[in-house]
């Protein structure tokens, strides 16, 4: 199933499940849950099953999860991405953060701020937590899953290399892109061979299986569980392939009227059109 | 004025005023704001100004603002520590940042989990916001200022270094002490003369005025608003002087049954024991 926020035509947020071109407006069954991350934790198999039937095209989509408390970022998780940063690879992966301002929902514009030239894309898999968890084994990491979404960590690169900590490169208003929607692991019969593939003006950039990773998905989350409770509607996203713009030669850093594109395979297509602040 | 957040003696969680040993429970008053978060958003001058009174020492205090949407942490502030951890002084400061669920009152326990051997105190001046703003001026940073209040960054020195970025070593629960209380600045006559002392089982490690700063307050008001909105609850804790324990000689590393105290003059004294994880 695939799971999303958005607005109703009338402009009030709402959440339901995705099916084709409809979507089922399940935050306006009676008793439902507020908002995907509520539905969440409650369970999804807890979820109503059917609603008022929204047309997609009349609704304005949310990020997946629009208020995640915790949104975990993996740097240096593809070995690509580890060589052309010139970084040694760790016994340990990178994790820095993003506040949920940052983020944008599919078709939402990516605003490219005065104060930088180096405004970079990063596409990456989103995993979303469904179940709360400490110090979660490998062994049981997928219990804690709801479900995956593609990402755009976009990167203000000079701000994010002021001095060692990324924060202020990761964190500028409407430069994390999220959607469109949460598919649960039974949409995804073969998670590791899904390619996470970034165009921007409809040219590939990058271009990589999941399987790829340096840590995988359990990994991670035992990683991360193991310094901070993991609860329903966080997100880890899993980091970035090689072939960022920051690294090509010449560089390609997104300009205002470019349009860039994460496609992960069977888990759906992000969308973002640049613009420059107003 | 000085302001807190507690639990009443019967558990449920209110703010107030302190005077002295007494608690002026603001948040009981009718249409009162729900918590000191809320009561900064409404603004300051606009929160009741008498309550029901409770004894002090009736109360268990929680972190000056329980559940701040950002915590942003300042690296390398001062050039002692700079210094000490053999790093180059950058033209912009480091920024890192916690989530509110490490945060610990004053009088709470540090917890020391067993995945370490190296937990470490940082003691900090925190700036809490009571104006919300985006590209603040340094001029104007103090009219974005609602007060402030000892910090301790307490650190799991192992994890921080596992890779670049500092946030596993950051982001253990109830590592990070923020208390006793919201002192607003009229309270202070020379901020900058106040200095941060840290106090681990009554000997003295750390010791510098607020004015060795390297960025100072508005700077650091400024830098971080240009990149992320700032908004009333938020905190900016300004960065640790040199001394820390892990740049000892012998090393330093905080024990279950130590206990660890950041006094900062007339901003107060906050203490938090150290006890193992259960």
């Amino acid at each position: 199933m695939r799971f999303v926020s958005f607005l109703r035509p009338c402009g009030t947020p709402s959440w339901g499940r995705l099916d084709g071109e409809t979507i089922l407006d399940l935050g306006a069954v009676p008793g439902a849950p507020v908002d995907l991350k509520a539905a969440l934790a409650a369970g999804l198999p807890h979820a109503p099953t059917d609603g008022p039937a929204l047309a997609r095209i009349d609704v304005t989509l949310l990020p997946v999860i629009p208020n995640p408390d915790k949104i975990l970022c993996i740097g240096l998780n593809y070995a690509t991405h580890v060589a052309e940063t010139g970084r040694e690879q760790k016994e340990h992966p990178a994790i820095f953060h993003r506040w949920a301002d940052t983020l944008a929902a599919d078709g939402a514009p990516f605003i490219h701020p005065a104060e930088t030239k180096r405004f970079d894309y990063e596409g990456e898999l989103a995993v979303v937590i469904g179940k709360a968890g400490r110090r979660i084994a490998p062994e049981a990491a997928f219990d804690h899953i709801a479900g995956f979404a593609p990402f755009n960590d976009g990167s203000i690169r000079d701000w994010q290399r002021h001095n060692s900590q990324f924060t202020p490169g990761k964190n500028w208003p409407a430069t994390g892109g999220f959607g469109p929607a949460l598919v649960t692991p039974d949409e995804i019969p073969d998670l590791g061979s899904q390619r996470v593939q970034t165009r921007v003006n409809g040219t590939l950039v990058q271009d990589q299986p999941v399987s790829d990773m340096i840590w995988d998905i359990p990994t991670l989350i035992a990683y991360c569980s193991t310094f901070t409770q993991l609860n329903p509607g966080d997100v880890i996203s899993t980091g970035t392939p090689g072939g960022v713009g920051d690294k090509r030669n010449p560089p390609l850093y997104l300009q205002p009227g470019d349009t860039v594109e994460i496609a992960i395979g069977t888990i759906g297509t992000l969308t973002n059109p640049v613009i420059a602040e107003a």
